[in-house]
């Protein structure tokens, strides 16, 4: 069941050799590879439905004409900014699947993958966790690209519940009302101190805690069929533990990731035009192994802030955000770190 | 002691914070950046010589104008066509280390990084591991893009042994007479059916060994001082296991290799046209990590051929040449595999 009528395959009649557990929205992408007469095809999807991919491209097969060439991005793709520029440059449809739009272009095909769990259940176990509309009716409403769809009635669930909901758009990095990104919280800049985020895992929601540590985030997950609270304190106590590393550093490199979405070239310029001992280094993924080559005692990274904060302690020397790099230095007090978001799309 | 003088170092008088083990031809790169009055240059270091980087940067910075911001890339390296394309599109200058050029522009600037390391000692050592010249006196002579500086002297030093030098430029992939690239061995077709290797390594001359089969490579190896013969029994005993292994497969992953030099669309092309269990999936590294999300029972690398022959175990199904594919679906007899080739720039 997907919340997407125009996408609804069960009426196509073909044979469908993916699985259904997703919307893949083939007829979509079929009639855009028809109006541009395409030859190439490119078919992005994120890490965890890459194994689905190439019964997608059988059944693009089957109902494409015959001299279409479909080619799977094999790139390493976690989020909205992991578009594959090299294979969308190089065909004449290019679909990417799972996330929201980062750049968009006559060419590029996003299909959302709207979820087709039903998110009330838990949602109904997670009223325990709110404080009861008689004493405080304000909740945040957040969600991810996967449950966008059913967003309005999550919304109307907890109004008919007497709950006054505060929802937003967020800034221009966020396409759609209460959507949140790994980066990027604004949706949640509501009056309420508490929010409630429906989706799949912690990430999100650790991530809203740690840009809002005032809030009480309430995780209502309907993929793992759980609630909990989101934490942050770990969060800045691995941090502070960073920072506190990376005080005694001589050598900086300071990170410049080449993905759209995440080049932020001011930042980084910044930081070597008034430190002689930093370097700026480019790349795409930024990994541990990329990094162990380079003599460096800490390093800066201006992209992705959530490979800084989750993925920080795989690195063999610290790695701090612009914000963090400027209390280690000395810049800033300690107690003024917080959470490293982007505000712009690319 | 460099074999180029133009780059000499020794005589700017700058007071250099990089090693001297290598000329990194400061002057030249500085006097590329002036010319082009260039505000943004890029540098690309070999993954073994990425810890230099800040050293040379420091010294560019001291020699070039103020205004120049130097980027050091860090993309993964380990040949001529790991060259970073992002980087050297969006610089004025790019410079790139170590390798022979396999693309040519006017901004970008190739420094050789000849070794300084005398080969004539482990020549002298390799001698009794050739014919006797009164035997035979033919032999074959090739070495790397680290040694070419000095390719005619050690051409001299055999033939005043009474050695008959065989040399070659080899095809278009080859810059040098007498260069070998770990895909590319052209420059040993020649009427000797022994051949002297001098460089660093196995890499090279156990690529050249798989192959000529038929001939004697004997390593003189002046960096780690040892002679060795080139042995290629183990490759081909793992290549007829990774065909065996793949000869049940039903889905076949296909990958396309984005790299500059790299891309054999019409071989990968023409697989899939022919093989409807066959998918295309396009990446820049190819690596375990990154085909492990892909459901296929076999792969066939259209690229790099020294990812398959020597890395191929590393990956969790078996990955073929094009070449092994073809025997192992059975169109070609098993014993016709040999070592799969490059033979055009990009």
């Amino acid at each position: 069941m997907s919340g997407s009528t125009e996408g609804d395959l069960t009426k196509t009649g073909m044979a469908l050799k993916h699985d259904r557990e997703w919307d893949y929205e083939l007829d979509r992408i079929v009639e855009a590879i028809e109006e541009r007469d395409a030859s190439k095809v490119g078919l992005q999807f994120p890490e965890g439905l890459k194994r689905r991919g190439p019964k997608v491209a059988d059944d693009l097969r089957e109902a494409a004409p015959d001299d279409v060439t479909f080619m799977l991005s094999g790139q390493p793709c976690y989020g909205a900014c992991d578009l594959d520029t090299y294979l969308m440059r190089r065909t004449d449809v290019f679909v990417h699947f799972g996330h929201t739009p980062m750049k968009e272009s006559d060419s590029i095909v996003y299909v959302p993958l709207f979820s087709n769990v039903d998110p009330f259940p838990i949602m109904e176990d997670a009223l325990e966790e709110l404080d009861d509309p008689s004493e405080n009716a304000d909740v945040g409403l957040v969600t991810t690209a996967q449950h966008m769809n059913r967003f309005e009635e999550m919304t109307d669930w907890l109004e008919e519940r007497d709950y006054e909901v505060h929802t937003r758009r967020g800034d221009d990095r966020l396409t759609k009302e209460g959507q949140v990104l790994g980066c990027n919280y604004a949706s949640a800049d509501i009056p309420a101190d508490q929010v409630l985020y429906v989706g799949g895992g912690k990430f999100h929601p650790v991530g809203l805690a740690m840009e809002h540590p005032e809030k009480r985030v309430v995780i209502a997950d309907p993929v793992n069929n759980a609630v909990s609270i989101a934490e942050h304190d770990q969060f800045l106590k691995q941090r502070y533990a960073s920072v506190h590393k990376a005080m005694g550093a001589e050598k900086w490199g300071v990170i410049f990731c080449t993905k759209i979405g995440q080049g932020r070239w001011e930042k980084a310029q910044e930081i070597v035009d008034n430190n002689e001992n930093a370097y700026l280094i480019t790349m795409d993924e930024v990994t541990p192994d990329r990094l162990r080559n380079f003599d460096m005692d800490a390093f800066v990274n201006t992209g992705c802030p959530r490979i800084t904060t989750d993925d920080g302690p795989r690195f063999h020397k610290p790695m701090l955000t612009p914000g963090e790099y400027e209390a280690a230095i000395g810049e800033k007090p300690l107690d003024s770190i917080e959470f490293d978001t982007f505000h712009d799309t690319w």
